[in-house]
């Protein structure tokens, strides 16, 4: 959820107040998405939350879907949705493949207004990309805040996870990229760290009852942006799906499927070309800029038409 | 040079007249294009053609550079234009890289026009695509004869070159593809046979006095039909470079490999890209067949519009 625009998630913002806004993109603190989904959750009346509770265990039979978690207690429903994150218990148990472990580490943390640099408060995602590396800043919170992101691919064997950051590590991969970038390497006073992977892209979610949501189903790398909005857009469409099969699970859950399949796989794809275009070298490098070179926004904004231009209205179909 | 529409090459076409058509392609028979070419060069009586002749030495000074042929005659001019193919010497004496063999085959044939399936006669540049394989037809000289392309992903170790093709090789790698593609495989009497290679992209032709031209400079795959029409652009354009600078040579080797080389390489990296679209397996067939299903003709033109937008008024530029 990068953008050229930002706005609080406070005050709910909708894929349909996206599309309205003069820019297709705009960005918000994942913490106030999560409030924000988390309060309309809980107006409905009809969500339980559970924490602490690790499901380990998926039974099937043609009426329900029972989990157990690991103290053995047992949940049975008319389906389950494994949304389940990338490490996805669900997945394991039906499908049972392995990440793809990319190289490519990405280093993050947010920083106050004041503290970053007043030459880089541009109301705009910016992007600095250097052969192997990258940097990506935007406000949050309405410019309150920036988060800062960078990308490197890493000199060690990587494993998939997530870890407190070092300043040093991350200064050793930027010595040599100009010094108005250079400068927000120095700023944060902590940064996480992801060695990011992702999955290949399978053609089948729904097995029986069950089905898969989010980076369960698709985890993805972060260079489309698009990991917790395929999430979203996930759950409007299954929503969808069941309000034009009057809650027949069985057809929705098939219709679902149908019609994310092809569109998250075509993101998860597209990430890992984005992620070769923006740490292009040498020659490659050349045919990257030449392609940027001159383009108008429009230009732009045409070629990404596919991803911004979903919308509640054309999700039931198999090639969006 | 695949088209949607043919001509014969003898009425000389050039880019011009290839751009001035409707439809923004046309194809020629290469012998067509050769006796062209030759019938141009022997027309200004500035062309000496030597055959029989393997360069296998350059030497430079300040003024010129001579080349030693397997006899041991000299030859001395005031530059050196690499023409000599994928194994080029010339680019072995300057650059000495490897290719990098696809793995990808490709088989070739001719077949009379009454030879070939009444129902494919189409006046057009056709494919069909499948998993790891993919099968192109188009007619030549005006529809009297048809060019049957088909490629396949080698279950063995390749190497680069060509060979006489096997019927059996080749049938065995499409039996399970439709039976209206299928009866073109078993039309031809003789098939000619390509393990096919590239080679990186490189930032650098020119050499002092010397410089890459044709597939020395750019070995690509077959994916994009382009090898031969960027043989002729780098021509056309050394002709330009050399044409501004008045035969100061060193700045027109430098202006010409400024022009060509980021072209060329998106060219040869597309070609990569399009072998990977082609033959696309899984749910990545999806992600393509979602690519081009209902694009308009126009969009599609649009989209290698950067391709055929090149002609000899724009040829030196360094984005194009
Ligand atoms: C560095 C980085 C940058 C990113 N940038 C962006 C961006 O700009 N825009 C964007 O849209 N996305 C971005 N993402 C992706 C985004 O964070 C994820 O796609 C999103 O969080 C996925 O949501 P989810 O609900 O599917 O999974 P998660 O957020 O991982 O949630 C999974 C939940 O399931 C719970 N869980 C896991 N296993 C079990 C179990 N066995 N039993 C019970 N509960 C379980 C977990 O505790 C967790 O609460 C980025 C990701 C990374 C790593
Ligand atoms: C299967 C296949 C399909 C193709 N389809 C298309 C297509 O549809 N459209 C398209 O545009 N292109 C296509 N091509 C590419 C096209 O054939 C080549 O790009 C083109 O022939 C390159 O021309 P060139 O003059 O650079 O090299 P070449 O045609 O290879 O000519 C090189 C010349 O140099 C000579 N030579 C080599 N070494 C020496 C030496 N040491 N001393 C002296 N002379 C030497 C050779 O004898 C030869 O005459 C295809 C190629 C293949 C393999």
């Amino acid at each position: 959820m990068r953008s050229t625009n930002t706005r609080s998630a406070r005050s709910r913002p909708t894929k349909r107040s996206v599309n309205a806004s003069a820019t297709p993109t705009q960005s918000f603190h994942r913490v106030d998405a999560h409030l924000s989904l988390l309060e309309g959750a809980e107006e409905t009346g009809w969500v339980e939350f559970k924490t602490n509770t690790r499901v380990e265990r998926i039974e099937q039979d043609a009426d329900s879907v029972t989990v157990y978690d690991q103290n053995g207690n047992a949940y049975r429903g008319v389906a389950l949705i494994g949304a389940d994150g990338v490490r996805s218990v669900v997945r394991q148990t039906y499908v049972n493949d392995q990440p793809r472990v990319t190289g490519h580490v990405v280093y993050r943390a947010v920083v106050d207004k004041d503290e970053f640099p007043q030459d880089l408060r541009w109301n705009a995602s910016s992007l600095w990309v250097g052969p192997k590396c990258h940097l990506v800043h935007y406000p949050l919170r309405g410019g309150e805040q920036y988060n800062i992101v960078v990308t490197f691919q890493s000199r060690q064997q990587e494993e998939w996870g997530v870890t407190e950051g070092s300043k040093e590590e991350v200064e050793s991969y930027f010595q040599d990229i100009c010094p108005k970038a250079r400068q927000l390497i120095g700023l944060p006073k902590s940064w996480k760290r992801w060695a990011t992977a992702d999955r290949e892209p399978i053609p089948q979610w729904t097995f029986g009852r069950t089905t898969l949501l989010g980076d369960a189903a698709h985890p993805t790398t972060q260079y489309m942006a698009q990991g917790a909005c395929m999430a979203l857009e996930d759950a409007v469409t299954l929503g969808e799906a069941l309000r034009v099969h009057g809650n027949d699970w069985g057809k929705a859950l098939d219709l679902y499927q149908r019609s994310r399949i092809t569109r998250t796989a075509r993101i998860v794809l597209s990430g890992r070309e984005m992620g070769r275009l923006y740490h292009a070298q040498g020659v490659e490098r050349l045919v990257r800029n030449s392609l940027w070179k001159g383009r108008t926004t429009e230009q732009f904004y045409d070629a990404i038409q596919w991803l911004y231009g979903w919308n509640v209205d054309n999700c039931l179909s198999e090639s969006i």
